[in-house]
């Protein structure tokens, strides 16, 4: 992690105030509820000592199913992180060099919420603008369509058709704002507030950061979710993260400390043994899902790490196993314009519908005011050197711990397809 | 009701054009469809010989759910009307001093109607944008979801999944304009055309009107309902009032005349003797909907007041009975946050599936080119002595009638949960 | 046809500029996801030499349900063609003087896609925005709602529940440009993308182009479907051009080359006789709908003339049969504001739901990167001896060839009403 002991921060464009001095740093207040604020373009340029280069710009996006939506774009002098905001703070894709964190979806444009059903396609409706890099599945509820039963906060039993991964991806953010912070090492965030909240429902709000150091080549995730009602409030939570070429290919493999790994469906079970390479795209072939429970190091952190074929690029994921307990790794091997594409999810519970989690014991409650942290640290691993190093630390964790290897899917009632 | 001999308005925003010179009072549309205009920001300030300041604002909000909804706000010198056309002229809160007509719901944003899926949670979506103190339900249809049987304009039998409380509270209106009156005593008018318009559906048009005088604790919804179909066509309507703190208070009263109680459900058979008492907030308690035929004046007309506990502050509702002949009492007791709430409701029917209203009699139909008014006049009483008089009024009206009390709620089959 | 040897074109907005000089004709890009590009309002005039002005306008529609919509219009001196970039590319309507192509619809808006819910109503929300002179119908499926069983590309058995008449229509376009050509005839043209791409579903793209040239009373329609997954695709393409007064009244009459003839249901059966004669606008009458295997001409055209009672007026659309072999007419003899409307629809398939389609060898696919090209040619026939001449060119085709009567609509399972 780089140091600055000063930031020289420059405005570029001509006449656009900052909220604060330059020298101590910026904020940038870009969409407020509370203040009745939405600023449509804005962009902020400056110059860490070190020489990186900081530039974040606001925009909207034009065109088809994307009019109006709104984009932030962060580049730390080495890394480029793009925010949209309209779709509940999901990260579009990360970049350093030719190297990408994203994937290249069927689905082309940032699509906008208010062209999005849900309920389409039988619930699952979600994937008509799933092409995130990272999109944050929940909060109420996660996972698989299908009509849930459960007893609701008067105790009377209750049904309600879910669909795929929840709401929360397609919630435009209340409160967005930028900064950069005054103090070495000048840490640049992305923050937004996301709320779930109904009437006889969910009151979940969830404060999103993506922050970054200037010049570095990672970056992290740290949210709270609070329920700001009454009432104990089930909520399921999931990161969504999805990787496709160049480091997804033929031969690329992941590394996962593995406590126990069980297929999620039939599918899954007869490539059980292959779980962790990469194969090349292939027409035709279907999804495979695996649900696995990792083994976390020292500080009760999980590490993962997804390399290319050659082992010379990669990238990791790392995060509490007390925070975000099950891993869900999806394989998509399709056809490059199908989506060829690997999810590496960490999440509060697997993607199955929320009555079977509830069922499993996977299905936490926040009761009123109580807040949740999650914290994701995602590093790109630019050379070979980088991508040994974080590969033998997983094999240390690993080490004198056989896997436990489930071979058949749970016997469930009650859930849907993906 | 003051009189004012003359109106002296201004204009304060430097530039902003009127349409009418300021001896002739005032109007400007804000959003015409057949004018093709639509008013981002405006506003007007105007004062009255008894100095009451006229202030009129149109704006848009921003951020989250409710970006770009348009917002009007009436002050009229002593109370302020917030209006919703986006929201289907919904009325989101009127404030007189500390005295608020509206309530604290989970949902805090006014959510646009292109982020509202009326279909969501098995009909109940109209729950996620519910917030305001009045919102219309119907036209078409109005009550419980669930799908509805009926003959169809052809004789054929049809049938038709309903959502929760109909579609006007979530359509843009299509026309909308304020105002104040040239002449005395300068009414102050914010109007809106409603349309509910479908292809082998309903052409149903609502023209609503709410107007208030200046320095006035009072005013009056006027809606005019037509039918621009060439068959009759069934309608339902419902005033959804919604008033929470600080009228609503554990000892708060509400004061009807009543001809017949009936409870809607088991749950408000157990609460019936307590119908008139609010309790304070009790996390978790289910809700209780009061079926009432209330009993009207000389004039036809009913009268509700609604007292805080102390019996110095309060409001009431008046309507006729003709126009609206069916009251349903809906109280929320959860907790502040769940929506601590009481609705007063005047309708056209009770708020069961609309073929349980059709089955009760209770469903009427317009014939082409058929209108019907719709009037409800509302005061604030800010003291012991207003409280006191409205009060009387109505034991006036109760001497002598016994209430028809009905201890089982009604026996139905095919409607579902509020 | 008329030709021009040169065009002047001057720009009549000042200083709004033109991408391509005078001389060379004109291109203008008014939406563009590709170049992040949303122009909300632009025009241009010019004239030819044969002193036909050509005029067009892109805005904004406001108000309403139409807040926000994007609208083209072009004027070629002679005909007005008004085109809906937000609703797929969707012709509002056609004018030539007093004729129109288009009719009166109970939606008296141009409702934006953000406002519709498609699985409304059972699954024909469609029918809320449904006003359209021209709408397509497609692209992975049109025809009635209902659940479709079908194998994925998986080769798992998959269902899903389809609503009216597909999505395209209400998807706004990616990329919209207008333009006059450079090179004589200078032709006018419209042109606009519309993408309906999913994740785990269709990638199809259609290009549509209407045209017209320089006073001419004619136009035509030139799109391209393509399939950008590497999947086979099925699809579905209905022409969906609706017809009300003036050409449409009492003793109107459709001439059509007919190879057989087929009612689609018990109501259309009854009236089979009466196919081609236009009945006056009957309050409650049901709508008819009749399945039609056209002739075509030496060319493989069909031509389909709809005329006036007194056969002075009429227009003419004329299609490749190999590109659109069935034809739907659709009569909706209905009262004025109900909506009184014939429409004549060329499609790949009949409007059923499209498991029957498939199981009747009327759904094709299109192979990875696979396109086919739809064109139809329209004429408004402003004379008698236009219209005779149209209807003698029918009658030649029909000669010697007696039409294939089916009395009895198809017997189907698992189809619902349009």
């Amino acid at each position: 992690m780089r140091r600055f002991s000063a930031v020289v921060l420059c405005l570029m464009l001509g006449g656009i105030p900052l909220e604060s001095g330059a020298e101590s740093g910026v904020t940038k207040v870009l969409t407020s509820v509370a203040q009745n604020i939405h600023v449509a373009d804005w962009s902020y340029q400056g110059e860490a000592t070190g020489g990186h280069k900081i530039n974040i710009v606001k925009s909207i996006l034009h065109g088809g199913k994307q009019e109006g939506v709104d984009v932030i774009s962060v580049d730390n002098g080495k890394l480029r992180i793009v925010v949209v905001p309209t779709r509940g703070m999901s990260v579009l894709g990360v970049t350093l060099g030719e190297i990408r964190l994203g994937w290249d979806s069927p689905v082309r444009e940032v699509v906008h919420p208010a062209l999005m059903d849900l309920h389409d396609r039988g619930g699952l409706g979600w994937l008509d603008g799933f092409n995130e890099w990272m999109v944050r599945c929940g909060l109420e509820f996660a996972g698989h369509p299908g009509t849930d039963k459960f007893q609701d906060n008067t105790g009377a039993e209750n049904t309600r058709p879910l669909t795929l991964h929840g709401k929360v991806g397609n919630i435009p953010a209340s409160e967005v704002e930028v900064g950069v912070d005054a103090k070495p090492p000048h840490r640049i965030r992305i923050r937004g507030r996301v709320d779930e909240r109904s009437f006889y429902g969910a009151q979940l709000e969830i404060w999103t950061e993506i922050s970054t150091l200037p010049g570095s080549s990672e970056f992290r995730i740290d949210d709270v979710l609070s329920n700001r009602g009454d009432e104990p409030q089930e909520f399921e939570l999931i990161y969504h993260c999805n990787y496709g070429p160049p480091l997804l290919e033929k031969g690329s493999k992941l590394r996962i400390p593995v406590r126990k790994i069980t297929p999620m469906n039939a599918t899954a079970a007869a490539a059980l043994d292959e779980y962790s390479t990469i194969a090349g795209p292939t027409p035709g072939i279907s999804e495979q899902v695996f649900l696995i429970k990792p083994l976390s190091d020292l500080e009760g952190k999980v590490t993962v790490l997804l390399e290319n074929a050659a082992g010379d690029r990669g990238t990791t994921v790392r995060f509490s196993s007390e925070q975000l307990p099950y891993l869900t790794i999806w394989k998509n091997q399709a056809s490059h314009r199908a989506g060829y594409v690997t999810g590496i999810e960490p999440g509060t519970c697997y993607p199955f519908n929320r009555q079977v989690e509830r069922q499993a014991g996977r299905l936490p409650r926040l009761g009123p005011d109580r807040s949740r942290k999650f914290s994701l640290e995602y590093a790109i691993l630019e050379n070979r050197k980088k991508v040994e190093a974080a590969a033998a630390g997983i094999q240390v964790i690993q080490e004198g711990q056989q896997p436990e290897v489930v071979r058949e899917p749970p016997d469930l009632e009650g859930d849907s397809s993906r």
